[in-house]
Formats: structure tokens, sequence, C-alpha cells
């Protein structure tokens, strides 16, 4: 379960040898993502080395509490004038997910990967991969411990944050002894772990909570009480001022119906075409469905996106959802 | 932070010296009641001792997974022949809440008592109280520790559940490096903590979902955004289905709104009486504003029966609230 040694041993010379550090993470970034960065970006602070820290758009507004966030340069605001030989990409499965901020690797540019997904390709120079690791700020963690260099509440609120987003509160399957473990420690630190899981995990805007009503207002099951659906349409969303990112985690709650095995959200893109969202409770591997509507996934959340008339389109997914069962 | 060692030595000698105990904890037990009475009988059975672990009421049928939890008697529809000498007493923050278990007391009964409220009162002949443990399931794992006994699968997950949902999955105050560091290890035991999450914490039922449903479409805001409230009446009751257990937690949306400094649920009891839950975002002492209607509570979380017509009641604590703003 421990990051591997080696190759802490190669990150670490990594950073101790050049001075001067490209960091960055992928495009739209999660708690994960900033908190990577930050966490990277405070190390190379300890280090006494230069270091730029940037992302190719805006850091979430949520984020900000975070010891320099407002240090992470967003490149559609504020474009750069050099480009960096010695770049650490943290929480990028692969190379694509760097996003624009590649503009200003030098060519031939040494990359120190540091990340947690299981599909990395080791695009790295230098790869320091843990697949088992709940967040890239786990594998910080290790590192920070495995060069011997002191936490501050900072850097551990920072890291806290990147293991409670990623675990979604602790809660998710990659919440491991080490995990808990290393929350514990952070603790130690003086993050106030409550307050970030309120801000974090509970706080919703208004229109989100609006939204959410609408979807609710349209919840049905399967005669069986196996299959859950709501929908939502473009007047729900001009009606409640929301944004698609307000409609993250809407899907559960179908879901998380006792008896309900899968979870859907219908959202209507326009009169001819429907975006599906599905979440199972293990038995029914919704990938295959998506895939099947020319969508994708994993086995417990995969999406597609469909043409045709809503009714139409919800028939036809429960009906395959149904054969799966 | 540590349970303290003379109190741990007294409850060990309380266990090893006698040899038939009542087990028995509060009224209507929630996750840490059920949990601390399993460990405790799973620790008496490691010692070899006979016990017989008792409630007032049934256990919630949610429970059910956990070991031995259908040994836990049921007092109202299996009541006892005999009276116990020796009873040990667990999360009753006073005498009281132990119910009709009392009956099979003998007289002039030894209680240990074994509780994390800070306002026990202290009502055992032994008593083992560590105010600042997030769940009785705390101490226990303290006093396992303590009397050098390995635990198992099965009492690690009970004890898991217990800190689970007095912490609310890790996010309420109460969550210390102490709490993170139990539960890391009770998860090397081998708990399926993602599991017990999504059981506990995650799931709902088809009422509860259409209850709060109906709640939401009622959803209101203060002209300035600070204060926001739901209402449910007697007919939503009906036609959802939903018992009154199933309207916990749902006073949490409004409170959970950005800005939103005081949430609220009023519940119709009938024409002329009204029950109200206020939560607090910290600002407001909600159990003041509680007090002034005849209630109680804390400072975050209060609540009242008032008389009056919904939208009167709606009107008059709106105004008390806004005074505290
Ligand atoms: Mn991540
Ligand atoms: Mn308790």
């Amino acid at each position: 379960m421990q990051t591997n040694e080696q190759e802490l041993r190669d990150a670490q010379a990594f950073l101790m040898e050049h001075d001067d550090f490209l960091v960055v993470s992928h495009v739209q970034p999660d708690g994960d993502a900033v908190s990577s960065t930050l966490a990277v970006g405070w190390l190379l602070s300890c280090l006494g080395k230069n270091y730029t820290m940037v992302n190719e758009g805006p850091i979430p507004r949520r984020m900000s509490y975070l010891w320099h966030a407002d240090q992470i340069i967003d490149l559609s605001e504020n474009p750069l004038e050099t480009t960096y030989k010695h770049v650490i990409c943290v929480d990028c499965a692969d190379f694509q997910r760097v996003g624009q901020t590649q503009k200003y690797f030098a060519e031939k540019a040494h990359i120190l990967n540091i990340d947690h997904h299981p599909t990395n390709d080791a695009y790295g120079s230098v790869n320091l991969i843990h697949p088992k690791a709940a967040a890239t700020a786990e594998i910080l963690f290790d590192l920070i411990e495995f060069m011997g260099i002191e936490l501050t509440e900072d850097v551990a609120t920072a890291l806290y944050t990147g293991l409670l987003t990623d675990t979604g509160g602790f809660r998710y399957s990659n919440t491991t002894p080490k995990v808990m473990a290393a929350a514990s420690k952070l603790l130690q630190y003086g993050v106030d772990g409550p307050g970030l899981s309120e801000l974090l995990l509970e706080q919703l805007t208004y229109p989100q909570l609006r939204v959410l009503t609408k979807a609710l207002n349209k919840l049905q099951l399967s005669e069986d009480g196996t299959i859950g659906w709501v929908s939502i349409t473009p007047e729900d969303m001009i009606e409640t001022g929301a944004a698609n990112e307000d409609l993250e985690g809407i899907v559960n709650y179908p879901r998380n119906i006792q008896g309900v095995e899968v979870g859907m959200l219908f959202k209507v893109i326009n009169d001819n075409a429907v975006k599906v969202s599905l979440r199972s409770a293990g038995k029914v591997d919704v990938a295959a469905v998506a895939q099947s509507f020319g969508g994708g996934g994993h086995v417990r959340a995969a999406g597609a996106r469909i043409e045709g008339n809503l009714e139409q389109i919800i028939k036809q997914v429960v009906e395959r959802v149904k054969v799966q069962l």
C-alpha cells in the first residue's frame, strides 16, 4: 500500500536537482488537483526553489481558502512569457489532461508525473504513480514524509482537502486504513476537518437546491422499484439559474433509494438530444448500458449522449437496464 | 484526550469481578447505542461471562447487519423473568434514558455507566465517562485496548458504526485525530467502511425522498438570504407515507444553502400547533430563539412546539431570528 520507495527517491532527486519548476494540474481542477498543485508549491518553497503554479483555467472559488490558492495562475487570463524545462504534473492521468498548460512546456521538457489514476500511462521522465492511493494528495503526504519535512497547518489543510474530496468525505471504496491514518495526522496540525466537510461537501447554492427540487419532482421508479430516475429540461435550468456543475450529485438521489439498483439522470440538451448519467449499486454494469448507446464510463458510474426525444429515450434506457437486472 | 486510566481500571474490575450482567442502552437507540451494547456483549463473551442485552424497544432494522443484533431483547415484546444485580449502561446521559429497562435492575443494583455525553451526571456505581469522546464506541475502543483484548471484524464493525453515526460520517466537530486513528485501526480488521457509510448515511427510503421533495417545494428565503425554511403538513405525511423519523435531516437543506445562517423546518402537528426545528451555522444562538417560544436545545440545533397557525408562526419565528442576526 505504501508508495514505492524507489519512485519516491527519484521524485525527490528531481526536486533537489533542478531550480525552476512549472507546476500544473488537469483542466477543470477538482479538490485533489488544486490541493496537490499547492502542496507541491509548498514543498518547493521549503526547498528554496523557484516555481510557478498554473492551470488552464480558473480554480473553483470555493477553494480560495487554501494557502496560496490565489497564486495559481489562470492561463486563460494571464498567459506566461516563458517556457519551462522542468514540469511537475499532478493528478493528470494522461498528458492531454494538462490542457493548454502544455504551451509552456519547453521542447523536451523533463516531467515529474505524480498521480494516483490506475490508467496513468507513465508519460513523465520521472513517474511517481500509486494507483492504490485515494488521491494524489495521499502520494504527496508520503513524499513529504519521505523527505523528512515537517508539515504545517497550511499544507495539511491542502492535503486533507484532497483526501476529503477524492474519497467523497471518507465514504468511497478508496477509503483505506492509510487514508484514515493520514487524515488523523493532518488533523493534528490544526486542520479544521469539520469546517472543510461543511464547505466542500454539504454547502449548496440556492440554484443547486432549486434545480435538485425540480429533478426530484420528476422522480420515477420502475414497477419493481429497482430502477429510479429523474430528469432536467432546459426550462428547469433557466428557471432556477443553475449551471451544469450544479447538477453534480443529483443522480445519487434516485440511486440511494432503498432497493434501487440503478439510478439515472436524464438531462435534455435540446429537442433532439439527451444526456443520461447512470449510477449502479453494484449488480448492474452501467458502463455496458452506456456503451450500447455510444457512451462509456465505469461499472458503477457511466453516461451517454443519445439522439431523440426524452420520453422515448427514457423508455429505451430503462428497457436496456431491465435486461441487465 | 485519552480516556482516564483509573476509570478504565475500575471498569475492567467491574467486568472481571462479577458473572452475570444486564447490558442496556437508551430508549430509541441510535447507531452508537446499539453498537456499544453489542461491543460490551462481545467483550463479556471474550471474558466468558454471562450477559443479557436488552432495550426498551426494538432496534432499528437498518442495523440488523451487526454481530448478534438479533440478541438484543426488545422488552416491549419479550419481558424478562428476573432482575439483575449488575447492570452496564452505555450511551445513557442520565438514568431516565434507560427507560423501561430499569424494571429489571435489582434493588441496589451496581451500575457501570459508560458514556460520552458532557451532561452525564455519573449515576453509576462505577463511571467511565469521557466527554471528549465522539461516541461511546470510542470509549469502548479504548477499554478493549486497555484490557489487551484483540479486536475481531465483528466488534470492529460495531465500533466503526458507532463512530460513523455519532460523527455524521466524520463531519461533525467531534471528529478528532483520535477518532480518525481509531477508524483507521478498525478498517484494518476488515470493516467495510464504505458499505456502512452507504447503508447508514446515504440510503433513503422512497417515502423519505418524497417527503423531502414536498418540503423543498416550499423552500423560502428571507430577502437577504440569511434565513431559509421549509414546511411539512399532515397532508404531506399522508400523501408520501412518511413517518416522523423520515423528517430527520430535512432541516439541513435550507441550513446548507450558501449564505444561510439559520435553517428551519416547520412541521404542522394539527390546525393549532406547529413544531419548529432550527439549525444555526454558528452566528445565531438558536437555543435562545427556541427558548423564547418555550422550547430548548443547543446553540446550533434547537426546537420548539408553538400554538397557532403555520403562516403566523413562520412570521413570528423569522422575525425573532432576524433580531439575533
Ligand atoms: Mn485525484
Ligand atoms: Mn453516543
